[in-house]
């Protein structure tokens, strides 16, 4: 960690914050300059947090030298994790695709969906009973309801599932029901539910949040792995930018930066990430390109008549195509489509 | 609600989507255009959300004409709403400052602190219980012990308290030891979390999310107001953007903005708001000046060893002269702040 | 256009609005509602600027129905433009890659980086001769001494070049010395030099700015076009969010958005699109993936001492390395990348 | 300057850039830990520039010990500096206020406005003549037409002027008619024209770029005072966020942080910076409160017909209620507004 005391910080001051940081047992170091004293100090920073120097009048500024995440961290862990939702795998050689409707809505709608979802050469289902809608005006989902269908839609096609939990209360019937948590933008940083997860035995998707660096990302993960859960897989979905032509700014160069940097898988949702239709499969052949080990596709058995985000929706039609359309880009990049 | 046809959109598109509006009860309107058909909907927006126009192939765009908030808008409830939090009272004549800590710590430091708001002429008291924060090696808060020293500060100080629930098991134990519910930014659209204090008796003051649109702030007060709690009080501290001199961009020409569309009080906080405690004070002055119904403060009996966010805390010295600082321009504003 | 009054202005006020819509040969259309009244104008909404209906101060909102560019945009243009600077060609079958230095430093630098440009595959040889720099103590490029070494790195290696123009007065050396126009992204909105631009017979290639909308970018092109220049390609190189964990968030979903609405070739600079040489590789990639026309790359004979953007500079081998690495990912997108 | 170097980085490598660092004049620093070494390197940092170690392909990060800007900073030149546009001035204990219209149209228009803005109490006239405007379809100004227009303005009202220059061509034209030179957001990283307006005698005020940190607002200072001329003038007037409920976001904690870091005045202009009428009055307020030297308001004689930006400008009427609303703010922060 590196200390840059203000201007009118004395020798006595920094004596006293060197000794602080000796008392914790780092290295400190004392470089005082012609402008600035700087101070360092060297070991697992994690325990300096305990002295709160960035709370210091005399310091100006505190910078990590390491990274505040540790156990998701490539450093520290060099060895890709294998992630399995049922029969899928996210993180290997495979690229392997999660599909369906934004929410369950009925019956006909997931079982079919969730058939032409097979039929296509998906490999998970994804479907949500708990809908988180910016305005009370707008459907809430099926509730357990909802979660019921998925688990008869999963049966019928043979597909493993992923659903969102909103909520602690949500996760005992979540884990009974599907094969997979996720957890939503607007959520990833409710941490009192990620560390409910983190106590799972079931993997969890991790969407990054819609104002998340992806330090924020990284950290949001360390709270579901440093409670016993390693099967944690991201998923880029977008940031908030001032660009309105879409939905939101997928940023794609977090996949390789986040490749880079932890050993977790990355998968990405180019569905809400852009919020058009049109621009599912060409940011599709993308994710692939640049490194992801997935995708995470909204699907709808009739766009015209979903309950939520049909605008961003492909039809079965539409998702045959895009598992043809990205092939060619998942072999070039190395990866192979899992069979059905 | 405005509906732009594709160019490839034929008449017999156009009639059948006017049908199905004039079914819902609304007024159907037909525009033809040498390049764009457009059609209209007229009444109330929010039966036609069951259409799910947006999702329509041949839809290019839908414009809805009115706000998609409806009880929180000052269109429909002209008067100003006044919120109590014990003795203290948002969105009237008066200036109103809630101060004390990021989280509660101890004993002393809270039983103090209190003290120390309550003499510079502060009328609420703050302080966390339960904290949401970034990295799971940060204090995390000390949970109900947290909010029986709260309640014991509130007792010495004769401030009433208000303090943040992070899910919905806390709203229970927070109802008991407080006098308001905080919901954090991280939080602002946590639905499940703003129903359930739609239900209770105490209010809520609503922090606006880190990347939320004014329109999102007021949708998520939606949330809590049609449940049954009308005293909500919102809260501006911050957007994330580019811009890393500060910690957050304060964005106070949200509170004109809210103050001219919704009768809820709005306050700024502009500790978390910027990040920097040279800029707490100047900040608020232009909050008081802008038409603000108070601010929320972070004070600490000893910043330089706060356990979280103390490079922002003001000492009790420093919240004195800022009390002081407020004065001529909460007066300017035709404010009074209320006498200890 | 689409004109939405404010709930107080009367019939009498949206009768005189018609009348003036009427007088500029615009069809009107008047539609009463129970909330808000709302008008139409159906024609070329160009004319319309000349009422400055947003004005008025009993209009709420305008929106327009058709987009505001008109030349660059695919709907009045259907078929691809094709740009060829030298005998490099955007916009048809191939994928062509710029690359080179981002300033000519001295006459053995932009000689060896051309040959290895030339050598490794590249079509376009790219270097500064004019530097924008945010500090005034930063190298600034060496002016037409720069222009006249990248004409004989042109000649050394048999790239056609590309070199920014800070200003009107750059313009006409720049035609003299090199094979096509940059504009960079501070400059995206300096109408008066893309004005000029637009009456050069040269290409023009076109950055789109850090806070620029792609409806601003394609206006900026706009400028050039109905100035006479259809030679405009137009360059993605990432925009300005919170994300600080690269220089800027490449953003990749403008690629398949712009190809969707525009005529005009786009490429991707992932150099300054990430500012991090780990993440050029695998965003070129997704470049390729995605419907880019071609790229624009930093390399440097010797990266480590470049006198600026070192940081994200390419060494010979690493671009080498790219040019084999995007091969299957050009190709598996249709396109060929031509020979050397 | 702080150098973190990679995990990968041996004592040789170290050693080489510390001898570099020495070789320069500056004291080099050697600070190894047990999982990264980190050099230092203390003195003048601008020198260090020549070194490019952030292109050093084992550094992981450089951090800046001191800021980047010198001349402009207040830790340089601790007095505030005291900027006169004709008898208007800046920076002292005074508020100034200049108003005007966007752009200058006819000569009614523009001597009307300027003697409504002489009788409200305003200081200095605005009014472009040349427009930066994003759709090569709107009105572009009236060139120096304009300026003269804007000039007997001047002498009917007796108040000095400022407009904008777009381009360097632009310079000596505004400095013949007009007492200050405006640079416009767009044009902030213009280098090339800071640099000439750095030679001229006569006031600059630079507003800050839609996408620009508050440093690269220094920076863009620094390039004009490098050059000779003292007399630069912020000025604040809103960033690209993703809130769509106004223009900009009106950044004002930028003024205090501002006024803290350098000596130059700071003005704020919340007619572009919220883009919204109703909004100007009270961000004038708010601006006041926290420390601004004054205002730029954008006043037409009558707005509905304005050809530009009408939406956001105020009426006489409106900009003398407005002189009068921000008296008390003014008064409270210790500041006069000069008498007519």
């Amino acid at each position: 960690m590196i200390i840059v005391l203000k201007p009118e910080a004395t020798k006595k001051d920094a004596d006293e914050i060197l000794k602080q940081i000796s008392d914790m047992g780092l290295k400190p170091l004392y470089l005082p300059g012609t402008e600035r004293t700087v101070l360092g100090a060297l070991g697992d920073e994690r325990v300096l947090e305990n002295l709160h120097l960035d709370n210091h009048p005399l310091v100006e500024r505190v910078d990590p030298i390491l990274t505040l995440y540790k156990i998701v961290s490539r450093e520290i862990h060099p060895k890709d994790t294998l992630v399995k939702i049922g029969g899928a795998s996210f993180g290997g050689d495979t690229f392997t695709v999660i599909a369906g409707p934004c929410a369950v809505e009925n019956r006909e709608q997931i079982v079919q969906t969730a058939k032409a979802v097979k039929n296509a050469g998906g490999h998970c289902l994804r479907g949500g009973a708990y809908k988180p809608r910016s305005s009370p005006y707008s459907f809430q989902g099926l509730g357990i309801e909802g979660l019921k269908l998925l688990k008869e839609a999963s049966a019928a096609s043979g597909l493993p599932t992923v659903t969102e939990v909103l909520e602690v209360s949500d996760v005992e019937y979540v884990e009974k029901y599907a094969d997979a948590f996720q957890v939503g933008a607007r959520n990833m940083q409710n941490f009192r539910l990620l560390k409910i997860l983190g106590q799972m035995h079931k993997p969890v998707i991790l969407k990054r949040g819609m104002a998340a660096k992806i330090e924020d990302l990284l950290l949001a993960a360390e709270y579901i792995v440093t409670e016993g859960n390693p099967d944690v897989i991201l998923c880029e979905r977008g940031i908030r930018t001032f660009e309105t032509a879409m939905r939101n700014t997928l940023d794609l160069s977090a996949v390789p930066y986040l490749k880079k940097h932890t050993h977790l898988p990355v998968i990405v949702d180019p569905s809400h990430g852009t919020g058009v239709r049109e621009l599912v499969l060409p940011m599709s052949k993308a994710a692939a390109a640049c490194g992801a080990d997935g995708l995470m596709i909204e699907v709808h058995n009739n766009p015209k008549a979903a309950l939520s985000d049909g605008k961003q929706s492909l039809s079965p039609e539409q998702f045959s195509e895009l598992m043809h359309g990205i092939k060619p880009f998942v072999k070039a990049a190395g990866r192979t489509l899992p069979k059905k």
